[in-house]
């Protein structure tokens, strides 16, 4: 922490400011500039919040420098994190394809969708069997029917699962039926949801909260690795601004800069991030472009019909040339898609 | 829905528009004008999204016209809703003022503070028993003995009790416990939350999500309203945006936006709105002109020795001060600060 | 300025830094710490910008802490600035309402509304006759003969004018037949307008830019002032963000930050900061609660035939009712309308 | 224009609305829904807003649907515009890269970096002789002399110049030394400088405002066209949002969404964009990758002794680096880097 008296400050106020800091078991460092003292604060912080000396007489600014997080830094971990999702590694040098419906709607839907994702070269399979919806008359999925169709998709297709979870019970299911957990942007900040998918056996996808920023997604990730599980995979989706021609607005430049400070992985999803299909295939080339381990994108073979969604899925032909792009787009940085699960 | 069609589009593309509409079973509206076509829709939407229609050969636009939500609407109930909060009335002529700690920390401190709110003329306790932290390793809150301190208070001085709830189990407690269960800006969307809260006896203070709309805060409110509890308070508490003087931007004109479209109660909280101790007067002052039903504010009586967000709570004297002068700003507006409980 | 080095940084990665602040005339300050080390950087900045170390080996994060506004300052300046325009004092403890068409039309139409603004208890007159439309098909406004009916309606009632100079040519004629000199949030930052505003004779009108920060407003100020115009008014007209309920949103908070920083007066645009006739009366009230020191509003008596922003233009009317209650505000503050200029 | 009255609206408000519209000379078309009756608005409208009945009683929203742009649209110019800089085509199916210091600072510095440009095989040259500066007590460029080094380089390397112009008189010196004239990102909306540009001889590079709407952008190219320049080179460089881990957020999604409404070719500069070195490199291959018809790079060969924004400034052997990796992207799209202009 430093904190930044004001110019006219007198010697009084800032011993007073010294004093409270030491009182607190933290050491203060005054360093008198031409214009004004600034005081550095060390020390280990308690539960008590040092901040608390904005409101000092003399006091123009109190600016927080330190971090709270470890585990996600590359201070604790340097080397990158590869994680196993059903067999599927994310992270490292491989690029992984995640495609699926928004909702899963019916067997049959689902089937169908998976047999165009496998068949593209796409590796891993995701579908919403609980939906967060803005409004209480949506459709909001179809529950541990969705997870079993999921699972019984997977065996045809050895196609590893990601699929959300909104709250402890849905958690305990997908835990049991799914190879990722997906935690949504909606609940980036449920920190009781976190703490219980810290305690999970399967991998956790994050989803990037609409107004986070790189430090509290850190967090995010913070609270589940605390409990114990180590496996977590970023995901962009777009955050919210005034920008009104896409749904949201994709910040790509948070890749490099999780790369820098973390050892987890991250990928990028374009379809929620934009939120209209014609954007869906250059967003992705973008990703992979800057650096990402992957995207996640909506697929669906009727989106005229899907229950939720359809505006923003691409049809299986286009996932079929995202694949290829990806790939292409992959070389270029000496990487390439991660091959898919044959059926040994 | 209004779909705009493209200058260039020819006849048989607005045809194809025209009977997917219908095929979905609502009614298409073609308005040729000077320069394009528009297609208005009229009916009531299903499960399907119309909107896919925007991904149509010789279509410019989508636009959503109409509004899920219902119960929290003026068309649904024209005259304002009063919410009795322990006998405490929110909404109406009456002007409500909440204080009290970030955190519950002790019996002590909460009845210091109690004490003092109640000498000062506030009206209703608040103080947080569950405590959603950004950081694992932060003061999570005291949790159930937080409830018994915050139960125990209430008695001595008559001054009933809003107190956060963050999952299902604190929610079961806090319903029990308190007297008017808040949602935090991080749970606005945590909608197996809404609903359980839905459920509960007791009314619930739902604050606005950090970049939520009007219309998902309504829709919020829709979501507990649908489960059967009527008695929902909103509160705008900032949303997040690029301004940096304070640490979120209090958006005040919700306050008439809401009062247009709905007849629920709507409080300020200035304290987390603008994070800094010196603006919760007049952003208070603020927030009672504009015409809000209350404000919500933390005060503590040794700041630099809270648990959690010492630098944005005022002091008890300053609090003394913000209801005199809350009062006085009522008064030009015919309202006035609602009586507090006597212990009869 | 503060440099936080990476926890693991080598001795020698600290010393390179250091020894290159001090290549630059700076002074460094190393405060090793439990964790990391972090190195306070005092002296005058010269032309060359120290933050490259952010680019160094070991270096986590740069830190910007002084700032590099002066004469805007309450260091410069302690005590409130008053600042006359055309005789009606702006700042102090007074209040002023400053009323007027978006766009001045014609002679009747801005006599018509004048009379009514000054009937109301009104004491500043505004109407644009230089308009910044965000479409070259739009009215632009009527330039010079602009200008010329305003100081005609100036004489026949005794109300000193504000209006906007766009550009160079503009801001010279504006300076001759205004009292005020209107920049408008998109030349916020037009440093080439700035510095010829700081040349003009009359009080200058400085409106917060879209996506300003407090900082960079401050800085505008600033330009102007070096230049020798001291006699400058800030003007918050709402910031653009990704709430849609208004056309932008009022940041109310930044009048009391603004206060605590500077001495120069500052006022509230309701009419665009909502761009919506319903909200302009009670975000005057707030304006005034949380203390700024006037309000500017649309006001027009047709605005169903106005050329520009009918739809947040207020009536007669309504504009006699606003200055009623932000009197009745102002006295709760202790402060009351500046009385208005009489024909003496 | 579509309105959009109350659900309890009464057929006498339907029909005040309809009379008002057809009295301003449009058309209107009712629609009756099952829920609310809509009315569409057709016929061009004239020099006053119908936005004005929002406040006629009965109406619950006005929702605006056409646009004002013409000149940049698809519908005025179906295929790609390609722009001539110096020689250089921009836009089509080649890529340029567009290197160079952020501000000329002497010969000296500025030949250096051409030579380095000129040898990594970008084709264009950009420096800054007019800087627009937050505060007025930072560097703000040398001026004509900048502009006379700017074009001393051009003969000796071969690079055509896009610099920056500020107002009026520096316009009219970089449209005389220049090839291309930049329009920076805080005077997007100078309508003004627009105008002017508009009567320019060489191309305009306009830069996205920091808070600039899609459709902002496009009027302000419009403005530029509609005086008679139609040669206007679009360019992303971030906009502001919450988000803090870069300078600005770059909004990659605005090219594809660009490209699918308007002819003329879009640049990206994650320079500005980012404003960290290490993110250039990444965020200009995105670029590339999302469908940009090139990149806008500040390089600077001693960052740490450059007089502005050198910590975003990448060094010439990054540079190479950069123009073999964009290009490598650009042939995944079918696309390739434009061969440099030769000295013949």
């Amino acid at each position: 922490m430093l904190i930044v008296m004001e110019a006219g400050a007198r010697p009084e106020q800032i011993e007073a400011v010294v004093r409270h800091i030491e009182k607190m078991g933290l050491k203060a460092h005054p360093i008198p500039g031409a214009q004004r003292t600034a005081i550095g604060v060390t020390g280990r912080q308690g539960a008590k919040d040092p901040g608390i000396v904005e409101n000092f007489p003399g006091v123009k600014e109190v600016i927080q420098v330190s971090h709270s997080y470890k585990l996600v830094s590359r201070e604790a971990k340097p080397d990158d994190s590869v994680i196993s999702v059903g067999g599927v590694d994310v992270g490292g040098r491989g690029i992984v394809v995640v495609g699926g419906p928004c909702a899963v709607e019916s067997y049959d839907q689902t089937r169908t969708i998976a047999e165009a994702i496998k068949r593209a070269g796409g590796q891993l399979f995701r579908g919403g069997a609980y939906k967060p919806r803005t409004s209480p008359y949506s459709f909001q999925g179809l529950g541990e029917q969705g997870l079993e169709i999921l699972a019984r998709v997977r065996e045809e297709f050895d196609l590893p699962i990601v699929t959300e979870a909104i709250d402890e019970e849905s958690l305990n299911l997908v835990d049991q039926y799914a190879d990722c957990i997906q935690i949504g942007a909606r609940n980036m900040q449920n920190f009781s949801l976190l703490k219980r998918a810290g305690k999970a056996r399967k991998p956790v996808l994050l989803k990037r909260g609409m107004s986070a920023t790189l430090e509290e997604l850190l967090l995010s990730a913070e609270y589940i690795m605390s409990e114990g599980n180590y496996n977590v995979i970023f995901c962009e989706r777009g955050v919210r601004t005034f920008s009104d021609h896409t749904r949201n607005t994709v910040d790509l430049s948070i890749v490099p800069a999780i790369k820098r400070i973390s050892h987890l992985p991250i990928l990028v999803d374009p379809s929620h991030g934009t939120g209209k299909r014609n954007k869906v295939l250059p967003m992705s080339r973008a990703s992979i472009a800057v650096g990402a381990d992957g995207v996640l994108v909506e697929v669906h073979h009727k989106p005229e019909e899907a229950l939720s969604d359809g505006p923003q899925a691409i049809l299986p032909s286009t996932f079929a040339d995202l694949v290829q792009q990806v790939d292409a787009i992959a070389g270029v940085l000496g990487r390439s898609i991660v091959p898919t699960l044959s059926r040994a």
